[in-house]
């Protein structure tokens, strides 16, 4: 597990989250499950953004993998930049990259990657990306 | 960032933890970051059954990476068991392995590590991690 | 408000909680939300129990409103005890009391109670009841 | 427990809060448990303001009741303003009202109010509010 800054791809999306109290936990940080919502939240918003459905009836992303760094503690109250990057386009999955800084983008506070597969619902074996994911993603 | 089932080192902790209808997300999965805090009670619980400080005022461990995959949803209602194991120790860092697996441990549903570093609190900088941890570890 | 210990109705159903490490907020408390969750994954496990649907294709309980006395906090780590009473019982509501109490009984953490409706799930108004939900309150 | 819109104090505190598609439980609708983390924010962002200390060494707020009605389901994705009220001020606690509503006010999704007490730490008894609370609460 590399701790060494990763090389990633182009970049898909940015978006600014708002801390919110509770992400802490009883050491005063922000809790390390809680990064992990930061990073769906701006999947999740990414998708949107596509303008085409990314779960339909049939078929929806699920999490296959995660690699986070956990570089260096987010201060409460603030908000954070998450930036996700298109590190690898396959046929039924994709390596999105993301790093989280502080909103002035001056202190990285975690990097790592994810790999995202589409499955389909009924048989929940791997289909074929949806179209836009793949576009967008540059392959 | 491989998939293939991970070589791991001895066993520290299992324990089991029962879901919660709040761990699952819109898709009516469990979801990603709650794997996190399955984990986060697994290690809490071990630190807390070496019968000595895992946090004083001057040091307390933090979670430097992490990497899952995720193989098999958890379906609720249920419980789950989640094993830690020693997977390297160094002087300031310790690599903890895990496996979250179904109460008769016949599904993994994810396994992976994650890497615990102990600091000093005032400079915020790595220190030796405790003798009962790194003894337990099997330093 | 009423700070007054209520008059509960009949119990419903007793359910033992494992706290979570997760469950502290920055002030090392079990954040009061997580009473809420308790509350909840005690109501769930009622309905389970009832042996039929609780959540159909055309209706599911809504929480209308919800009434809640901190009274102690709970340490961690350790268990609790929800404890749910028919208070009572409407057509197309019902009121839930609740008592959540250490694990032997000794320590009142919270009491209160909810008002749970049963809604159609395409006008979103409310329903009757459900069978099992209406007989087992005591209707 | 009256449905019926309570009448609040002045206005004391207003703040738009984004919601994040975790907020969503297993119904696809923002869970109950996130809108008392909603207040939370709202009421700490409102002490922060207050330009002087609400927690010290020797005494930190903690919350005694709730009262919560859920008027409507608050749809992701989207932010929502939460309204905070000065209902009551005692000498050692304050009853906060709140209307959580859309982000143009025009749909009330939640209203009712808590009780704050502020705590002696070190005996855990009920001590004076702090100065700059009581004062913009109006007492």
């Amino acid at each position: 597990m590399s701790r060494e800054p990763a090389e990633h791809g182009q970049v898909l999306h940015r978006m600014p989250i708002e801390l919110r109290w509770r992400d802490l936990d009883a050491f005063n940080h922000v809790n390390n499950s809680n990064f992990m919502t930061y990073l769906e939240e701006a999947r999740i918003r990414w998708f949107e953004s596509l303008g085409e459905e990314w779960v339909t009836e049939n078929t929806a992303p699920l999490l296959a993998a995660v690699q986070m760094n956990y570089r260096q503690p987010i201060p409460y109250p603030g908000s954070i930049v998450v930036e996700l990057t298109a590190d690898r386009v396959g046929s039924t999955s994709v390596t999105l990259g993301h790093r989280i800084t502080s909103a002035d983008g001056a202190v990285l506070h975690a990097d790592g990657h994810v790999v995202m597969v589409w499955i389909d619902r009924a048989s929940g074996r791997p289909t074929a990306l949806p179209d836009p994911v793949r576009k967008m993603a540059g392959a």
